[in-house]
């Protein structure tokens, strides 16, 4: 058994963490880390994980790294940096937050607004887009999880770049959000009064996930990509659909995604015409793609849909741990979807 | 005070007009058919009417139109053709469905599947889009309410049509709508199970709502104009926002709808880069609509937010009715907004 | 026209009294006092408002009270009796906190845990109950209106009390509630994430409505009365069920309310047998309530339904607003229920 | 690995059989029944189950039991009886209906409706409440498995029926309940629109889990107990609260279920004083239980959560034929609650 421990245990993404690990073959949670927690157990920040045995939450600086074979680090972005660049060189580390998927530190300044606090780890970070990066997240130290809006848009697009089948030019993708990608701390636009029976856009055009789509579009394609992005808050609490708007044909789009994806286990491409439902891949860490004509020619619209915190997140997290560790890709990550 | 019936009164947008119409200072109901419930009072049927003084539901071969002045007819498109070439021809009317807004009867038999049952009607509706068709609704026998979908697209569209601030030939609307939209048939696609917690797409780029886009945009512009269309479904039960992606510069855009729609009472459009939440008009008769600017240069972002069951329907429904009884516009249509 | 004030415009009784007033044919908002917001226009805080002519926000040492007939306050409970103390000695107020409900300011010590600011206030408040103490509420400088859990159990149990008809010493109340209750709080445990797809009991044995039901159950029956009282916390915004377990035969209980309430304009006793759902009184001043027969004798169920920010709260201090300015009752409270 | 077979696999227990099983490191699914998606494969009923290797689903009376060791029935009540006669004299049965719970035909004729089809086999059918019937279910032909609402009272009160603790003629069970437990039929009252943003009661001193309520405590108890019960519809999908109101110290009360279930894997007992949320038990076979005193002594609020797709049903259905087979009673049920 591998030895890991978590930092930011008591946020949604430590949670689901959490949820997926303590199933895990070949991973044992050693410590755990929660300031404002610190002293409590797991179950009494989350009640659901009572029946579980797991560490008490401690302060960071209190953890014992001696001993562990991985750390996943789920702080918000902005914490991340200063507290990863404390971590012992040899650890091995997995973050959820976003301080190290930009490679280019000015980026992060731009969208950030800060200063990047280790630009010496940032240029061996891998930006974690498991199926994109295997190799090189086996190898890493470090470890970028993908933002989730970004990865739901990534998973349609990037086969794309390379395959000539849609304008570079013209990609509109108009994402639908669940609320839990805004975290557990309090807020009044997360209320359930100010959230529930309604829906309107947030950051349009100025989310800064955009940094990751110019990155990795533009790196796949080998030119500058840049899209139109517009995220909708919905009122449910997990998943994304990703409805992106191009110009090409579907049949040809599909055959490039099905044929990508054809061995990958957690990607299902749909029959052509169809589309998919976040409800189906709630709390899984599956992702389903659709293709679907548009009545005009040479339009196509494709869906993405994932759950934020599974794959968007935290499952992508374990099967990033999975390919560092040598453990099977899939170990801990084949729960079907609950639905309803 | 101007007597009207509803036929058609045990659905959502039924209900909805008896909502409206009870509180207002210039429409009595004199009369209520619903064939199912018939004999039934309104309030047995929806409980919140019960401290309203109704009629009871009759069936509709029942029903006495020789003392009315104006009939709402809430049927379900394919009943609603025939049942309304039966009213006395003198009757003015109001239908709520999708029978008589298509112009050209060729047009129906390709969105609709069957032939139409009053052709002779047909050319002399008036479509029923108030702010758009005042006179000629003002002067109609027969008003066919806009869908709601097709509202909410046309609002943030049919200003631009002649003012040549945006390329009528890359236009995208992705909608999303609650679900009373539906209707109160028994589904198992619209049950809490299968709706809550959860998003997907429907009838992408076939929805019958093109149609109306097709007609409506197409007159305005002058030449055929065709747009993408995606609505979403959303685990909400009012609401309609659509999220239009244009070519153009916002700040054109935003002027000529601000300006068209500086006299109107039930349009706002929000100060430029600002956008509209569905949960701000619920409930009410107001379309609000703001235009947001793409980071890249002539794209531009415009959001129409309106509650599918008011000005998408019974609402728009009854401001139709005032318009042509010469009762004032507004009367029985200024409730606020219910927040939370 | 009266001209009134609100303080504290901000919260959700705040905005709900806007929604009201603003079509109130007797009353003009001539004041709006919101600390944290001012300088704003109401709709920068609720866009919902964005159609209505409303007063800037102000800070509430900067309201001019000469010219008011009545001020609404809808601060929080503590905030209020502070507040209220400074106003003006002829100034006429509606309270909406639970700052002088409770007759005795020991009783205030002990469930509010702080000594009472105005004690001298609080021996002429009056209890706003509004079918309860109509004359003394017409009479009144001060109103202390009903908590909304209090009184969707006090609607049920009051007429009971000198009827004979139920054992005083056994009477459970499981009470449903809303979340809009909470207030608009930036709090973790009324996020979305929290709140939705989930059901759970606060407060058991312990909430401070308690102190309403002691004292004017007890009041009524002219004896101690002590009732069980288990509030839950629901998925849903506005809406309060409470189901009351008696001791009683059910046609008799029947009997009394359907006779207490026969003329009260706002509360409709259902047929024996049915019972109440809160979406039938949405957004409505309206309550309902319905009696069923235990299967074992002598054992009666009632159900109280209401809107907690209408009946429950904002409608309610409209309601004894227009009984103090001698206004019609019913004045700006006859809208009906939104469904669905 | 013991093959199996489900019958009635398209509505939601047969889909959350088909969750948990398809992990099983003991069971493998060799057939599967559904009359009206017969022809299909299961993902197109449930796209959540597109990257599982099932059977395609067949009419039920084109399956082969020859080589089976166990078959799921999760058919409604009153098809249930009619199919179960028919299969194999041998085969081994876990039912999920209400067919086989009431031992008494004439008590099912009562609650039901019509005449058992198979009295034969109610005579040897066990009870499915698998912590009180380990050892018969071990042993049986036929397991019927206990009603969700059930279940979710009879852990709070069964050890209590025989500790002496309670007053037995003084049992009031307030319970809310998700909306998946109506099952995946179209009816307009489970539609979003009926059933979001409010809450009512349903069945009030009628629900015919009634029957099991006298059926199992009276049989604790040695002598005849009645309890009162309402059941409330909520909404959200899974999850069921059970607020318990009895008399008797929390004190004892919490002892005797603390130590009835120390050893229980399943079952929480949360520290005096604590309640649960279904939403930390959702998707999950765990139950927890909390007692808080009320305010009046000698009474005790005793809750309990559970999840009724899971525990409620199909879970419990796993974890009966887990018994039946010699399997590890745990196996695939120890998947952590889906948080939020």
């Amino acid at each position: 058994m591998k030895k890991v421990a978590i930092i930011g245990a008591s946020g949604y993404t430590g949670a689901e963490l959490l949820r997926i690990i303590c199933l895990h073959p070949g991973l044992k949670i050693s410590a755990l880390a929660a300031d404002r927690n610190a002293g409590k157990h797991p179950h009494e920040v989350f009640p659901g994980l009572r029946n579980l045995e797991l560490p008490v939450l401690e302060k960071f600086d209190r953890l014992d790294f001696s001993d562990l074979d991985l750390v996943f680090c789920a702080l918000p972005h902005g914490a991340s940096h200063t507290v990863i660049r404390q971590l012992p060189a040899k650890l091995r580390i997995v973050d959820l937050s976003a301080d190290f998927r930009l490679r280019d530190k000015t980026q992060y300044l731009h969208w950030y607004g800060q200063e990047h606090a280790a630009p010496e780890l940032l240029q061996h970070a891998v930006y974690g887009l498991s199926e994109f990066y295997r190799g090189e997240i086996a190898a890493a130290r470090l470890v970028a999880c993908t933002g989730c809006n970004a990865a739901t848009g990534l998973y349609a697009l990037l086969p794309l770049m390379t395959a000539g089948v849609i304008d570079y030019g013209d990609i509109v993708i108009d994402l639908k959000t669940g609320v839990s990608g805004a975290g557990r701390a309090a807020k009044v636009a997360t209320l359930h009064s100010e959230v529930s029976e309604g829906v309107q856009a947030y950051n349009v055009a100025a989310h800064r996930h955009l940094a990751e789509f110019d990155q990795e579009l533009s790196r796949a394609a080998g030119k500058p990509v840049r899209v139109t992005f517009a995220p909708h808050l919905l009122p449910l609490n997990r998943g994304i659909l990703a409805t992106i708007y191009v110009r090409g044909e579907a049949g040809e789009i599909h055959s490039v995604l099905a044929e990508r994806y054809a061995d990958e286990p957690f990607l299902s491409v749909l029959p052509l015409g169809q589309h998919p439902s976040t409800r189906h891949v709630r709390g899984s860490n599956y992702v389903h793609i659709g293709c679907v004509a548009d009545r005009r020619k040479g339009r196509t619209i494709i869906f993405t849909a994932l759950d934020n915190l599974t794959k968007g997140s935290s499952g992508q997290a374990v099967q990033n741990a999975n390919l560092m560790l040598g453990l099977p890709e899939t170990a801990a990550l084949q729960s079907v979807p609950l639905f309803p």
